[in-house]
C-alpha cells in the first residue's frame, strides 16, 4: 500500500471505531512483522488491535470494500508464517481480546476470546477441577485463536486428540464483516453444515474467529510422569509400539533422539536427566485413582524392557518440571544453536515411525545434514528440525526446496502427510501438490471463494500464488 | 424424469459399467421410495447399487452431465427423509459396498466401505479388543456411511462424542465424478482445509463417501449397566446433574419419562423392569479395571438419592440385553402405537434439560398433545416424539408446522438447536431460519455450490427450495 492508501484506510477505520486500536507507527509495526518463523520478516502497512467482535467486523468490512489484505494474528507464535503480512496490508491482532468470558462448570464448557493464552486457560479451568487437554509445547505463549487456526495438538493428543475435538462452537466474522455463529454449549448439532469443521485448521484464510466454546473434561486426579532412557530410537519406538498394542493409553508418549538430548543438555549446562542416552521417552499416565494409574504403570513395566532403576519418575511438581524441561526447551535450544534451522512436522501412521525416521536419517546422512527429531511418538507426529550447520546462508536457502521435497515425499510414501500441527502457511504452499491432487486443491479454493470472494483474508497462505 | 430420459440414462450408465448394478423395475424401486421417516414416499426413477468407488464416480459423472438428481442411500434407516428422492432421479445405494477392508490393530484404525452396518463393525473390532464408540440406537440396521452423513451420536456420546470424533479420513466422490481423499491412518493433519470436517453431517448433499478411516480405541475391560427408577423426570435429571457435577463420566446416561416407560411396557407385555416408575435412568459405567468401575459406582451411590435395593444392575450379557430392551424398543413401540408420530431430536445445554422438558410438557398439555420424551440426558440431546392421537390425519398434518415452530423455538431459547443427530433432511428445511441467520444459510449454500455447482446431489434437503 502506498502512503495515501494507508491514510485513507486509517481515516475510514477511525470514522467508525475511533483511533485507539489503530497503529501506523513503524516501530510498533516492526513487532508485527515477525512471528516465530525462522528467517521471515514482512512489514504490515497498518495494525489494528481489535477489542471486540464489532471492531473485527468493521475492519473486515472496510478492508473488503477497499480490497486491502487482512492478516489475523494471535500471539505470533506460529512457525510457518501464518500471521505474517506477506502481501502487506492490515494486521488484525486479537491479542487484546483475551478474556475468559465464562467457565460454565455445570455444562463443562469454557467460553473464551481468541487472544486467551492457552496455558492461562488451562490454569483457570484446573481451579474448577476441569481439564482443557490440548497442550502445544508453546502453551505458555500461544493463544487459543491460533490453536484453532492451526488445529494445534501437543503431547497429550495421543490420549485426548487435537483442538478440533474440543471446539463446540465458534463466533466468527466473514471477510465481508458479517458476524456468524456455529454450535454453542452443545455437544451435538446437525442443523446445517458444520462450519466450525472447515474453519478449524484453515489458518486464518476463511474467517476471523472471535469467540470460542470449548469442551472441558474432568481433570484426572492422579498424574505420573516418567522419563525412560533407551540406547536407541529404535528401542524407544519399539517400547511405544508395545505400550500401545498392549492397549495402554498414556496421556503422552514423547520421544527425543540422541542429537536432541545432547543439544538440550548443552543448552541447560548438562543438567537434564540421562544426558547420555540414545533416546528418551517421556510418558505421562493419568487417571481417576492411584490404583488405576499404578495399574497402568505396572503394565508398562511388563511390556517395555527397561531396568526400573534407570527410570526417572516425577513425584512432585518440581520434579515434573525438571522432567519436562528438556522436551519444552528443545526448540529454544535448537534456535540458539542454529537460528536458520528448518522445522518440519510430518505425520505418519504411528506404526511407521521407526521406518520413517530410519529412512530420513539415511537421507540426511547422504547429503551431510544434521537433523534433530523428536515429538509425538504416540500419534505419529514427528518434529524434524534440520540444521544449516556451517553452510553459507545462500547455499542453505537454495538447498531447502530439495530437502522439503525429500522429507514430504517420504512422509506420504509411509501413508502420512506434510504437516500435523504447524500448518502450511507461507512455507509449504508450493509443496501442497505432493500430497493433494489438483482437483482437491481446486475444491479447497472454491471453498475459500465461498467465504472470501475478494481474497482479502490472509492472502499468500496455504495456496501457491501462481 | 420421463421414460425416454430414464432409458437414455440407463443406456449411458450401462455403456460404462454394465447392467448388473442398475435397476428400473418398479417393484424394486418401491423399496427405495421409503426410509424410516414416518409418512413419506418418493419413487426413484432409477436405482444403482454401486459396488465400488469407480461405479459411484461413473454414476455421478453421467448424472452431473445430464442434470439428473442423485440421492445417496445407506441402509435407509434415517428419519428425516435424507435418503428419499424428493425430486425423483437416481437413488445411489451404497448397500453393496459393505466390506470391512481392514482392521489395523497396530494403528487402531478400521478402514471400511460406507455400507457396513455399524453394529457389525462394532462386533468385528471388539474381537480384536477394540471399541468403535458411536452407538446410534439403530446400530443393528444403520450403516456407517449414513452415520457419517448425519454425524450420528448415540447413548455413549456423553463419554465418547459423536461420529465426527472418530473419522480420521475419507475417500469421497464429488458430483462431477472426481474421487478425492482427505486424511487417512493419521491422527493429525493440517495439509490444506479439513474437507472431512464439512462433509461429515452434510446429509449427502456435498459428496458421496466411499471409504472411511475410523479411529478405534482400546475396549474397556469392565462394563456395568444400571437401570435406576425415579418418581419423576425432575428427580432423574437432578441425578444426572449430580453425577456429572461430581465429575463422574458414565459411558451412557439415558433417560425415559413415564409415558415412554408405559408404552414400552405395553409393547413388551409388561416385561420390563420398573414399569411403574415416573422416569428411568440407564447408566453404563466402563473402565479398565473392576476397581475403577466400582469406584465410580460407589461415587454414583453417594451423589444420587436412591435406595440401592431398587436398582436393577446387569451382571450378565443377558441381563444387559433385558435392561437395554426398553430403551432400544421405544421407537418401535411408538411406531406401533401411532405410526404418524412426529419425531424431533432437539439439543440443549444439558443443564437446561429439566427446564426445557417442563416447558415443552406445559405447551403440549396446553394444546392437548401426547408426547414421549427420552434420550441422552448426558449430552443434552432430547428425543421428543409427539403422537397424533385420535386426530384426523389432515388435521394432524396441518398442526405440525406450528408444533415444530414451538418446539424448535424453545430449544433455541434454552441455548440449543433444532436437531442433534437426525438431521434437517426434507422435514426441517423450512425451519432452518429459526436457528440460522440468512447470511449463515447463504454461506452454507455457497459451500454447497463449491462442491456441487449443478445442484444434482440430494436436492430438496437441508435448504428450503425457493
Amino acid at each position: 500500500m502506498n502512503k495515501k492508501e494507508v491514510k485513507k484506510l486509517r481515516e475510514e477505520l477511525t470514522a467508525v471505531m475511533g483511533n485507539g486500536s489503530i497503529e501506523t507507527d513503524p516501530d510498533i509495526l516492526e513487532t508485527y512483522s515477525r512471528d516465530e518463523t525462522a528467517d521471515a520478516v514482512f512489514m504490515p502497512d497498518i495494525l489494528v488491535r481489535a477489542e471486540n467482535s464489532e471492531e473485527v467486523s468493521t475492519v473486515l468490512r472496510i478492508c473488503n470494500e477497499m480490497g486491502v489484505p487482512v492478516v489475523p494474528r494471535g500471539a505470533g507464535s506460529g512457525v510457518t508464517g501464518g500471521a505474517l503480512p506477506v502481501h502487506g496490508g492490515l494486521v488484525l491482532s486479537l491479542e487484546k481480546m483475551n478474556r475468559i468470558l465464562e467457565i460454565d462448570t455445570e455444562n463443562m464448557v469454557a467460553v473464551v476470546e481468541p487472544g486467551v493464552i492457552t496455558g492461562e486457560l488451562q490454569k483457570a479451568v484446573l481451579q474448577e477441577g476441569l481439564l482443557y487437554p490440548p497442550d502445544p509445547a508453546s502453551l505458555d505463549i500461544c493463544s487459543i485463536g491460533g490453536n484453532v487456526a492451526e488445529n494445534a495438538g501437543g503431547p497429550r493428543a495421543v490420549k485426548y486428540g487435537t483442538t478440533k475435538e474440543y471446539i463446540l462452537g465458534l463466533e466468527f466474522v466473514t471477510p465481508d464483516g458479517t458476524i456468524m455463529n456455529t454450535g454453542g454449549k452443545i455437544v451435538k448439532d446437525v442443523t446445517g453444515y458444520n462450519l466450525a469443521g472447515i474453519i478449524i485448521g484453515s489458518e486464518g484464510t476463511l474467517a476471523v474467529v472471535t469467540k470460542i466454546y470449548l469442551k472441558l473434561i474432568p481433570a484426572p486426579s492422579v498424574t505420573k510422569d516418567l522419563l525412560v532412557p533407551f540406547d536407541s530410537v529404535d528401542d524407544a519406538i519399539n517400547a511405544v509400539y508395545r505400550i500401545l498394542t498392549a492397549r495402554i493409553t498414556p496421556a503422552t508418549l514423547e520421544f527425543m533422539e540422541e542429537d536432541g538430548i545432547k543439544l538440550v543438555a548443552k543448552f541447560h549446562g548438562g543438567k537434564i536427566p540421562f544426558p547420555e542416552a540414545g533416546a528418551h521417552l517421556l510418558i505421562q499416565i493419568n487417571g481417576e485413582s492411584e490404583e488405576s494409574v499404578y495399574h497402568s504403570l505396572e503394565r508398562i513395566w511388563e511390556v517395555i524392557d527397561v531396568d526400573p532403576e534407570k527410570i526417572f519418575a516425577a513425584e512432585s511438581e518440581m520434579q515434573r518440571e525438571r522432567l519436562w524441561k528438556a522436551r519444552r526447551a528443545i526448540r529454544e535450544a535448537i534456535h540458539e544453536e542454529d537460528p536458520c534451522f528448518l522445522a518440519e512436522d510430518c505425520v505418519v501412521p504411528r506404526s511407521r515411525i521407526p521406518d520413517f525416521i530410519r529412512d530420513l536419517k539415511e537421507y540426511f546422512n547422504s547429503v551431510n545434514l544434521k537433523s534433530i527429531m523428536f515429538g509425538h511418538a504416540g500419534d505419529g507426529n514427528v518434529h524434524i528440525d534440520i540444521l544449516k550447520g556451517d553452510r553459507e546462508y545462500k547455499q542453505w536457502k537454495g538447498m531447502q526446496p530439495d530437502i522439503k521435497k525429500e522429507v514430504y515425499t517420504r512422509a506420504i510414501q509411509y501413508g502420512g502427510t506434510i504437516t500435523g500441527e504447524h500448518g502450511v502457511g507461507m512455507l509449504r504452499k508450493d509443496y501442497l501438490t505432493i500430497k493433494l491432487s489438483q482437483e482437491e486443491i481446486e475444491l479447497m479454493k472454491r471453498i475459500k471463494d465461498a467465504f472470501d470472494p475478494k481474497g482479502i483474508l490472509n492472502p499468500g497462505k496455504i495456496f501457491s500464488d501462481e
